[in-house]
């Protein structure tokens, strides 16, 4: 029986120290989200994040701008001293201004990583908000106590949301990480190799029995419709569980913790302006 | 007896290759050089810079400002259209100076991968020129036709000039890495399962026989003062060779196509401006 993972003590935990935090804070943190359309999932993600701000004592400020309007939108929120941060929700219907938008942003503003500048800190391993899903990733690990120095972590997956921030981030904290991907040959042996498993493929349940040991932790940050229509990730959890140490749920793992991430971006930012 | 990788001819069909573009453009291309002090090192990566560049029909501008005028300096080739490409010689005598020197140069002209810009595109795998060391490690590879696509590198070593943007370069050539570093628990153990070896941590002989295996490619890139006052790599050649299928010297193997690859990034650039 592995040890479950769950997310929610984690924001809890995390909750109750931004909320003192805000309430000391001489200004109220504000943060701006941007949702281009309505598209059912943005939605969710959007209520979520207002709830768990709200809770905490940030001010969420919602702009629902056309697509032609998006980038003076975000000039205005640059330019507005009392927003403290801003969530662009992507992708945007239009690419090209996706990328515009995503250079337009201050980057003290950026809680979520979308500008080059907060992509380089997080490279360099300096600076700058990662993205949140991928700090998510690490504040679940560090809540449950869960050692990373000089531990063996496969991260499979390589998008610039996930994988490859995490890469970094694991690997600030003195992790030896393997970044595998679709093309990696010998998948399953390098994951049953590996003290740690990040699941980030967006392939439901992708991750079974093959692919994983005794005494690993297996973090699973895939949200996926299964064959069922029930959400899972992108490890099967009924192979992996009775093997595994300890393994993050789908739902109420990784997800759970993300808004809050946010949360703590923005009052680090506000904390900074 | 394994292949011995030499960077000579890689460097010579680089030369020749670019050396046809430059007759062809419309422009001539042109670097500036930046060296603040007189550090040896700096002084014989210049020569040798300026001997490839002049080779190739590129003209190279040479800038030895005092420490209080390298930001004014990089100003006047920011706005100075004839000029392409800039090499600023680093670590610089001031880390602050250097850290503004880096933002401040036009992203356009950085041939070697000090802005945010060019470090976040190369973290995301789109435009902008690498490091030249991490990007000549690739051309060797290219050179001598050794296949990338889902092999496992050991990367070992994880600085911003080479073990970091070697991870991500080879990962976008679909390689599946794994990042080591002085915190790595079982690294002989890594480095003898992969397929190919990056040696990059600037320990001289570092990496000996119980490191490496048959059928492997080792690239070294480390150039240090062995104990018997020669240049050595990060890698015991003596130790490795007989094992391994292929290995670059040191000197004459990666170093020797490091300033190919920052012509070849001011050709490019002159291209695009």
């Amino acid at each position: 029986m592995a040890e479950i993972l769950k997310g929610a003590p984690v924001a809890s935990a995390l909750t109750e120290r931004l909320t003192s935090q805000a309430a000391e804070l001489k200004v109220v943190p504000t943060l701006a989200i941007v949702r281009v359309g309505d598209n059912p999932g943005d939605i969710s993600y959007e209520t979520g994040a207002t709830k768990r701000c709200e809770k905490i004592g940030i001010e969420v400020r919602k702009f629902n701008p056309d697509p032609s309007s998006v980038l003076s939108v975000i000039k205005e929120i640059n330019e507005d001293t009392n927003i403290h941060g801003c969530l662009v929700l992507r992708p945007l219907p239009d690419k090209n201004i996706e990328r515009e938008a995503c250079e337009l942003l201050a980057p003290e503003k950026d809680v979520d990583c979308m500008t080059s500048k907060s992509l380089a800190g997080v490279f360099i391993g300096e600076g700058s908000f990662a993205p949140c899903t991928a700090q998510a990733c690490i504040e679940l690990l560090d809540f449950y106590g869960i050692e990373l120095e000089g531990r063996n972590v496969a991260v499979v997956g390589r998008s610039l949301v996930i994988g490859k921030p995490v890469s970094m981030l694991l690997q600030r904290r003195n992790a030896t990480v393997t970044m595998c991907h679709s093309k990696t040959k010998n998948l399953s042996e390098i994951c049953r190799a590996s003290d740690i498993i990040i699941a980030a493929i967006g392939k439901a349940n992708f991750i079974g029995s093959e692919f994983v040991a005794p005494g690993q932790v297996v973090i699973d940050v895939g949200i996926n419709m299964g064959s069922d229509g029930k959400l899972c990730g992108d490890v099967n959890f009924n192979e992996a569980e009775p093997i595994v140490k300890a393994i993050t749920p789908v739902p109420a793992g990784v997800g759970a913790v993300t808004t809050a991430v946010l949360a703590k971006h923005v009052i680090e930012a506000a904390m900074l302006q």
